[in-house]
């Protein structure tokens, strides 16, 4: 049997947009490796008969209930009223859970005063299994009634991710034969609507595995899962799927199971025993940002300079000025002396140059924003790629570092 | 009359848990700020049938739905279709947005043939108003039907937060006979609670004007925000307030209604005609990113290196190897040497240097992450504060980043 999820949070400060869900999405990974579906999220705020109502539809569509907040000692905390009302249950003070507030206020607190409502967070849903709070004082629970699985959660989200996995992954670990496994493919270079057009044919017709695309900050990504009785069974089911998917799109795909495209250019600078130099105008050190974001960088990258103006690009570069005011500092000349200059410079194996118009306004020589040249430089050859690039100062600024990273991973391939 | 709304995201990405939803988070604060309740958030997959009944619970119980999420062109993005059928309209192609995509996919992306399914975005429920996306392709929209306000925002967070701010507060705000209006106060150098803690008592006795503090990265921002029949109105009861506020926080508050610490920086450069260099090691070019997010940053910002290890120290800045054999890469010393050079080669007014761990690993010299050096030079004086930084590589260079920006903004003012 598949169960299916429901996930409440409740607390006004979701709804007033103070904080985002992200025990929602924390307890959502865990179900979904689980091979659990969920298929709602609610967010109710400190409200006893709002909070009445979402329990009573979720308690109509799902099998298991997952709360997150609302187990706080004000009176302003209902979830397990609301929760123990709504199972017909009776709600108890358990006298371990008692006992270690009382100790906690002694030992930790003893400035403060316990106040009588500090007990209510001991008070529990008659027959349920206590979950320890490991890094707070509300203790979770679980418990099962009318055929369906009751589990509440701490509101604060270091609480509820430790109490995710020290007890409800094993507690929901005993309800699902099946177990799921995924990879992630990553691409660049194609849009999502093209990288869908192009596997519609073999997508369709899936079910288990199954594939989806999902874009981000001009990537694509692509989810493959399984569900099976083992991972190797998963793996066994994936793995054709997995070599079509890389035959029908070949080199877009920049890695799989990867964290980013700066992560894939710094294991092979790594595997391939290259260092990396850069000289970036329009970016203005968003690249080196970007590869120095993983740990380990300075093993191959070597730096860089950010030649923001004309001036920097003939001091600190050593850019020919002459050149700068025959093709102008956006140009295929410039990204090619940008490059060589920084590679030579800090006798790097690779050297990359960007310059560019991120705008919103353009330059004086009247080129437009989302003009951008990159060239790479290695002892062996120089290249340079025009690009025109879209939207605003963000987005062009992104994609021109992206660019950047995937022309190094294709020279490294 | 007081407007309740809710918020349905679609996507099964936020059900597996991929993403946070941080839409309805930004949609939420949005109508908080308008006096309009959120009593829900619900988050459905991109499933016609769970869609549909997502839609009829919001419909029953909400007087504006917002939706976020299923704009785009692929066969699973359904909320245009459903929103549409519940409420009896039909959708209709919209020949103004056909011709953008069109004209989108001619101009910008040649080499890519347009699909037939990239038209479906302009597909719009008959008689509604058309949001334009100043930041993608998908349109949002927005009718009324049945005495409900439905609003249909997309997915992409970037998207969703421009739309938002463009066409949907306008648009929400002609509902409301009251006007709000708010004051944005940021903050650097004292955390949130400190700040509450502060200012508590005179948040406690408010109510309109309110007063709500927000942290985010590192920075806190407290907003002020005053319910009233006109501007001018809410300008007055808010004016007393922010004095009282200022003089409470006094410089650690950093600007007004400003977008960022960089954005307050280059204003002081431009202001006071000061040029800067930076030279980073163990930011690796993040400060310089962030100078150069702000259009125009070239009249100020000059340029820096991002010396990531020793050689480039040496070989780019010029910081005698001697002084790195004797205090260390990570030290004061080193520091004060990156920020004289930076300034001195790029002929600056003020040099900034910083050198640090940023980890997850400690150095060869056995500094542990999180400890930093920035140094700012001036033809003048410099100076150099020595930072403990915490948590993760993220956060500490994030932290050294925003440090190194107070640092110019104190020496400027």
């Amino acid at each position: 049997m598949t169960y299916t999820a429901e996930i409440i949070a409740v607390g006004t400060e979701l709804l007033l947009g103070g904080i985002a869900n992200t025990d929602a999405q924390d307890v959502s990974r865990s179900l979904s490796e689980l091979g659990i579906n969920v298929f709602f999220h609610t967010v109710v705020g400190d409200n006893p008969r709002r909070m009445k109502q979402a329990v009573k539809i979720a308690k109509s569509r799902a099998d298991i209930i997952i709360t997150t907040g609302g187990l706080g000692p004000t009176f302003d905390d209902v979830t397990k009223e609301t929760l123990a009302e709504a199972f017909g249950k009776k709600l108890i003070t358990n006298e371990a859970e008692a006992d270690k507030i009382r100790s906690f206020f002694e030992k930790r607190l003893p400035h403060m005063k316990m106040t009588e409502n500090n007990l209510r967070q001991a008070e529990l849903p008659e027959g349920c299994i206590v979950f320890d709070n490991g890094v707070g004082t509300a203790p979770g629970c679980a418990f099962e009634a009318e055929g369906k699985h009751v589990i509440m959660l701490p509101g604060p989200p270091r609480e509820c991710r430790a109490m995710l996995k020290s007890c409800v992954v094993p507690y929901l670990k005993k309800l699902s034969k099946a177990e799921i496994h995924s990879h992630n493919i990553h691409i660049f270079g194609l849009g999502e609507s093209a990288v869908e057009e192009k596997l519609r044919p073999i997508m369709e017709c899936m079910k288990n595995p199954s594939l989806a695309p999902y874009a981000k900050d001009g990537e694509v990504m692509l989810r493959l899962t399984a569900k099976a009785a083992s991972k190797h069974e998963a793996e066994e089911m994936m793995s054709p799927i997995l070599e079509q998917v890389c035959n029908m799109l070949g080199d877009i795909i920049y890695g799989i199971d990867t964290d980013s495209l700066e992560n894939t250019v710094i294991g092979l600078l790594k595997e391939k025993k290259q260092t990396l130099a850069t000289a970036e105008s329009c970016t203005g050190g968003l690249l080196s940002k970007r590869l120095t974001d993983i740990p380990g960088a300075s093993k191959v990258y070597i730096g860089g300079i950010v030649a923001y103006n004309e001036k920097s690009k003939v001091e600190l570069l050593g850019v020919d000025e002459k050149l700068i005011n025959k093709y102008g500092a956006v140009s295929r000349e410039v990204a090619l002396a940008m490059a060589t200059a920084v590679r030579s410079k800090l006798d790097a194996d690779i050297g990359v140059g960007i310059t560019g118009i991120a705008g919103p306004d353009s330059d004086s020589s009247g080129q437009e924003p989302g003009t951008v040249f990159i060239a790479v430089s290695t002892r062996e050859a120089d290249i340079c790629n025009q690009l025109k690039l879209y939207y605003d100062r963000e987005r062009i600024r992104i994609g021109a570092s992206l660019n950047a990273l995937d022309m190094i991973r294709r020279l490294l391939k």
